[in-house]
């Protein structure tokens, strides 16, 4: 299988690139680092990257950024960050994607635990995550040829030891957990599916 | 209670209103039409009128457009439509808001159902619900002198007929029913809730 990993090098895509390495033919992308550079928040980009690539069975994105900051101090371009990255750039990959990925394959994007169970200053987060999630949903019943579309909502994670002191209570879940999510999204039949790891 | 009604004039917001009339101070708030005329997609817009309006008790948004239109069409440009208008543009009425609503205000935004039982076409307004519905939750437990923050979700509606084809098998929802989740909502106590009408 051909599969892409958005975010190849960050907290959780290497361990994604674990997993899937010397089974399947792996193209690792990073904004800065990896075989191939993209910007999520630019069309151009992402379409020069598919038209450089070309047909692949599977996309897991595991990239993307927001703000955390107080409700009170969050501002229109704070929030404005999260929407067009984690959110648009994300759907971007999959809207663009939809029209280079192989029958079958499958789109794989991460959402994050606090659109159900919320922090202190997540709430751009939160929004983002929510958004994810339905996206896949709606996105599903409408993808063609078999191509499937999951999210991956993963708690705090323990490679991020300094997010655990802003999830007080939550309990940190293993990387071969979050990184066994994608897996299955890849790798099964599910479609339209929010897989919670938490 | 010093009520403000943005999209006071719409489908689902001039049925809010007539349960509110006469029974409390409305500020009825349109794009074109209403008392107050404002552009939820400028900062500066809302800005002005709530320091126009001074402090209020309540405010409820009925208003938010978004592109419906299917996933194989669906452009960056369609979906921050939705993006800009209806999610964006109802936060920026609560991070601006919050600054000045009364002590026990409260908020009342506008998702949907189709977060949670899509259709085709309806993946932009299936991610745009989905982000309210979490931004909520994730707003409550921030929101200080006991304000508060709920969305009203509901189905396809009794008075907007020409949807009626693209939901199908959708049973179209009273507009009584639909008005009433916005009251409880007001002169409840929930917060952090979305409340489904479907």
């Amino acid at each position: 299988m051909k599969i892409i990993i958005i975010g190849a090098t960050g907290t959780i895509g290497r361990h994604v690139a674990t997993l899937f390495e010397g089974k399947h033919e792996l193209i690792k992308v990073g904004t800065t680092k990896g075989d191939y550079q993209i910007d999520i928040c630019s069309e151009q980009s992402i379409k020069i990257f598919f038209e450089t690539i070309g047909p692949f069975d599977a996309l897991i994105s595991t990239t993307g950024k927001a703000a955390f900051k107080s409700l009170k101090d969050l501002s229109n371009a704070d929030f404005r960050l999260g929407l067009d990255n984690k959110l648009l750039g994300q759907i971007s990959l999959v809207l663009i994607g939809q029209h280079y990925i192989n029958p079958a394959g499958s789109f794989t994007l991460t959402s994050g635990i606090l659109s159900e169970d919320p922090v202190p200053g997540g709430s751009a987060l939160s929004t983002v995550n929510g958004a994810i999630n339905a996206f896949v949903k709606g996105a599903a019943i409408e993808l063609k040829n078999d191509v499937r579309i999951n999210a991956v909502s993963p708690g705090v994670v323990e490679d991020s030891p300094s997010f655990f002191e802003v999830f007080p209570g939550h309990i940190p879940v293993k990387m071969e957990r979050v990184a066994n999510a994608y897996y299955k999204s890849v790798m099964g039949a599910l479609t339209g599916e929010t897989i919670r790891v938490f």
